[in-house]
């Protein structure tokens, strides 16, 4: 392998970088029109003006069932005086949305007209000109604009359009967006079996995602095959693509700097480079390019650094041709429940999970690699952290772009603490019948739950601490950390499960591990889980009953954070064994040794108990459906699930 | 005609029937479950809860470019003593997303790697375990829950579950809406020519509206051809409907308590009618009927009232139905211009147009009348009046529900005043080259525009108001009512168009009408334009002028708010003639008696004079482009269009 590297060009600022992009093509003549039919219109734009063909009404008509007369004929009638009229001659019968026969200028509500026989009807009250009347053009006047150019065509505007007379529009064609991906290591999905993927093979997402994120801009696209790590391949692709009537070519993967980055060479060996790498987390190497005017973007390879950059540069471009302004996410005040070091001169898009808690909406931030997809997808919303800051102080408020509405955020239960498969269960069960609301929970061990509820940053805790003095669960933790006035009025604490704890082994257990004590062998590599969690406290628990020392451990400063990556960890082989739950163990088909039957609970504070969204989580633990799910996992035991411990 | 009539079965409040539409029926469990490829998924709804079937990453992996190596056989080394490895033994080169070779468990930098030769390479710095390694299982571990049931896929979603190796999912089926409009009245646009609508037809266009909503709230429809008001043939369509495999039948028109109002026989007659006429307006004729245990809604004619009844019940059952919570819309505070009496035991839902004018968002009513559809094109919300309240107070903060984002709100230019047609070019010139930028014009009249102004509820009025002493416009007008601090800082003038105003009158102009002195003629009628607009001054100046009485005048008293209006007035025949600008009468055709040249301005207050969005309006006024085609509409002069005149 040669250590050939590209070098990035003086990096930009996101300004910067946009102010080019948007700037440097001419966008707003570029597409194309075409007539579509009304009511196949909705959410397309008005690439001309439209005028009304039609008045709506198109006659005076009966705004109301009664009667239609001359008003003058009326003037005059009243209670004691009414006015004899004569249908057919001076009265006629109309219905709503019917002519005004010729003549008439009003109607009277049929309520207020005494029918004497078939033929006469007697009124008590003039009518005015015009009362209930919809006049000729009342909604819409021909000729009147009845909706500028590059206008969102709405559903209801179909029903103005016609009524307008107009049943067909000229709209913006939809912008056409070609999409390559590239790099060595992907494998398509079409023609990959999951069991054939190679280590070092990665499923090719990122078209896609781009592909739907172009749809949901109101583009078009086309994805090419995936292109292996060749210059010569990579711009014949481009350059077929400018031929072609694509508006924007994206190359995703080899945007970097790398020895096999070709992204940059590709688009300078066809036109110019106009920006490579724009400071900015994730996202940062990007490649802004003009070839042949087209714009020609090099998209990361990391999917989360692909998504910013698509919706930094790709969708304001979309946008831009098809006359529209840019995306802008509502905003709303939120408190970081940690602090979060953020580096000078990088503008960082840091996801979080956003829940109301106790009158504030507080924001846990999410992993921040870009190679996490489920970062974004778990997201709530985007603290957008600038180059000037160094980071976010605990619970000061900064403002946080929302991905889905604050509606939904308040109906959000949000659980904190010791990570179980169970509440993978609870969140499908919860989310079945009351699809308002969502249980997402954050997995910090349950030390790290306990101190959630007492800074008030969750709803509820997962907590399975051992109290080493007596065999308790919980209980003694409970009353040292959550005393006194945090949170205000105490917990209660309702028990979740019984779930196996156990020492996790590849299958077939080849290394013939036993128990606890085998940790300490040397041809044992174990991997542990975080301090504070109750697995860790567990193990140090049997450790010191076994009068064994944690330094003797291969691996015991090596930590996970769940017990599905301490599973993982197994099976990728990277390490013998870990202490985690059966469930765990089964999901991923590993050998399991039980070394103990625990209680796993969860903490709420009293003042959330009797509030609607917790008394759903409660009756969902009772529920026979989730007990069922529960047990199913193996390992657990539902029998005193849902008990109010205290 | 017969005045056979039902009647309404006690009326429900919304509440109450909304507890009866989505309560009655067994929506959670009625839509069947169909695979789709997942790049095909987004906006679809899961009908089983996704769980990864692979890891992701599926192995270890660099997460830089670099040197792989195994951490511990770096230990140690440093600036004063570096470490030599070799390529291939103890050091391996890898690039980002490259899988860890065997035995290796942390990467070094490539900044950070000395190459000695193409074998050799010295560090200096000790590597720690897992340094920049993506492990396997990071971002997603196999048999994790990847979303639960009734989650709606997003295009973030489709990375997730590719990544997961997941590639088809189960998702619920799309409600399938069959929607029958009912009336005589009504023609089919596909298959009548405009020219051949006769008076008393009307295009049917609220099957569409209600098409396009359901397709807006994840359903799909089917359009029954046009029915006449006939109980039997409707019957038959309904039944037919509820033996194929719809969930939901609407039978629009028809559902009121009037003669040839069938909707409810047919449900009564196939099924039961659960709730006849809801205490809401508009909408209150609607219908909640159970056939066969499926929903069949009777949706009232007028198109408000069908779009009011529809997001009422239809839209909320079609969610219930895929597993979504209601709509919500988000909600701002605002104030409205004006009183609004409204009717006790009625919930009003009043279409507002929104601005945000110096610092607060001021609300100006729509016509309030079920027939406008443009009263909902143009709205940018609706204040909700309770049924116990009995109408809004000028200025008194109520909520909004907002039908267009915020941030488009606080982007309209608020226009009050006197109706001009180039106002409509203006709103296109400004919208065709700012497209987030809105013009937004309410109709009042001059003076009326002028209290806008003063009462700080719009940014812009346009103005005609001629002074009868000097035969000056407007500048007196705006010395004597917007003197003093109101708006503060006084207002700028600014030349809009000079405007010929004249007789409208019927093609071939049959009534010979030569001039004001042919109103007061027996056999003319005349229509007013409202007291305060710059018409009516002008109208009774020439009157007081030529000595004539207006009490002579046939119509003088029946007043309309717009030139169109008034043309429109001629062009129906009710009216012989009437006062107005040489392009209303162009525009439909119509002959015109020029009586004066007029001067139209903007007045704008000076406070708002260097804000960016008026700054883009003055733009647009002083660009050839207007001024082009203000001059092609016939009747105008733009000689001195844009120069302020103080």
């Amino acid at each position: 392998m040669k250590s050939r590297r590209n070098v990035y060009l003086k990096m930009k600022t996101l300004a910067e970088a946009r102010e080019i992009a948007l700037n440097h093509f001419h966008l707003s003549s570029v597409l194309a029109s075409e007539p579509v039919s009304v009511p196949d219109a909705v959410g397309r734009v008005l690439s001309e003006p439209v005028t009304a063909r039609l008045s709506s009404p198109g006659f005076h008509s009966a705004a109301m069932d009664g009667i239609a007369v001359k008003a003058a004929a009326t003037f005059g009638a009243s209670e004691g005086r009414p006015r004899r009229l004569t249908i057919g001659l001076d009265a006629f019968y109309v219905n709503t949305g019917h002519v005004l026969p010729e003549n008439t200028d009003a109607v009277i509500m049929i309520e207020q007209v005494h029918a004497l026989d078939p033929q006469q009807i007697e009124i008590e009250a003039a009518a005015f000109p015009w009362q209930n009347v919809r006049k000729m053009g009342e909604d819409i006047v021909a000729t009147e604009l009845l909706f500028p150019r590059n206008h969102v065509v709405t559903p209801y505007c179909v029903g103005a359009l016609l009524s307008g007379g107009i049943f067909s529009i000229a709209v913006k064609e939809r912008p056409r967006v070609f999409i390559i991906p590239t790099g060595t290591e992907l494998a398509d999905w079409h023609h990959t079996a999951v069991e054939a993927l190679r280590p070092g093979q990665i499923l090719e997402t990122n078209a896609y995602v781009m592909g739907a994120l172009t749809e949901a801009a109101g583009g078009r696209y086309t994805r090419h095959d995936i292109l292996a790590d060749d210059l010569e391949n990579i711009r014949q692709a481009v350059a077929a693509a400018i031929e072609a009537d694509f508006h924007i070519i994206l190359i995703v993967g080899g945007s970097s700097a790398g020895s096999e980055d070709y992204a940059k060479e590709v688009v300078s060996s066809l036109g110019a480079v106009l920006v490579h790498g724009v400071t900015i987390m994730p996202g940062k190497p990007v490649i802004i390019g003009d070839v042949r005017s087209k714009p020609v973007i090099g998209i990361p390879g990391y999917p989360v650094s692909a998504i910013v950059a698509f919706e930094q540069f790709v969708d304001p471009i979309i946008r831009r041709l098809l006359g529209q302004p840019d995306r802008e996410r509502p905003t709303i005040m939120v408190e970081p429940t940690k602090k979060i070091a953020s580096k000078l001169g990088v503008e960082e898009f840091l996801r979080v999970k956003l829940g109301a808690v106790g009158g504030k909406i507080v924001a846990t931030p999410l992993p921040r690699g870009a190679g996490c997809i489920t970062s974004i997808t778990e997201a709530d919303g985007i603290i957008r952290i600038p180059n000037n800051v160094e980071g976010l102080k605990e619970f000061e408020p900064v403002p946080a772009e929302l991905l889905r509405p604050l509606s939904s955020v308040k109906n959000t239960i949000v659980a904190v603490g010791s990570h179980d498969m169970t509440l993978d269960v609870l969140a499908d069960q919860i989310k079945a019948a009351h699809s308002h609301l969502t249980f997402s929970s954050s997995h910090v061990g349950s030390l790290g739950g306990l101190m959630a509820i007492k800074k008030g940053v969750c709803h509820v805790a997962g907590s399975h601490l051992l109290d080493t003095e007596n065999g308790t669960y919980n209980i003694s933790y409970v009353r040292k950390y959550l005393s006194g006035d945090s949170p205000p009025g105490g917990v209660r604490l309702v028990q979740l499960v019984f779930r196996d704890q156990g020492l996790i082994v590849a299958p077939g257990n080849p290394k013939k591990i036993k128990g606890i004590e085998d940790l300490v062998r040397n041809d044992v590599v174990f991997i542990n889980r975080q301090p504070g969690s109750g697995t860790r406290i567990l193990l140090d628990y049997r450790l010191k009953e076994l009068g064994l020392n944690p330094a003797e451990i291969n691996g015991y400063e090596t930590d996970e954070f769940t017990h599905m990556s301490v599973a993982v960890a197994v099976l990728s082989g990277s390490v013998d064994v870990g202490l985690g739950i059966f469930a765990a163990a089964k999901a991923l088909g590993l050998d399991f040794i039980p070394v103990v039957t625990e209680r796993y609970d969860l903490v709420i504070p009293q003042m959330f108990i009797e509030a609607e969204n917790i008394r759903i989580l409660l009756e969902t633990i009772h529920s026979p459906a989730f007990k069922q799910r529960v047990e199913a996992l193996g390992g657990y035991s539902t029998r005193q699930t849902g008990e109010i411990i205290f």
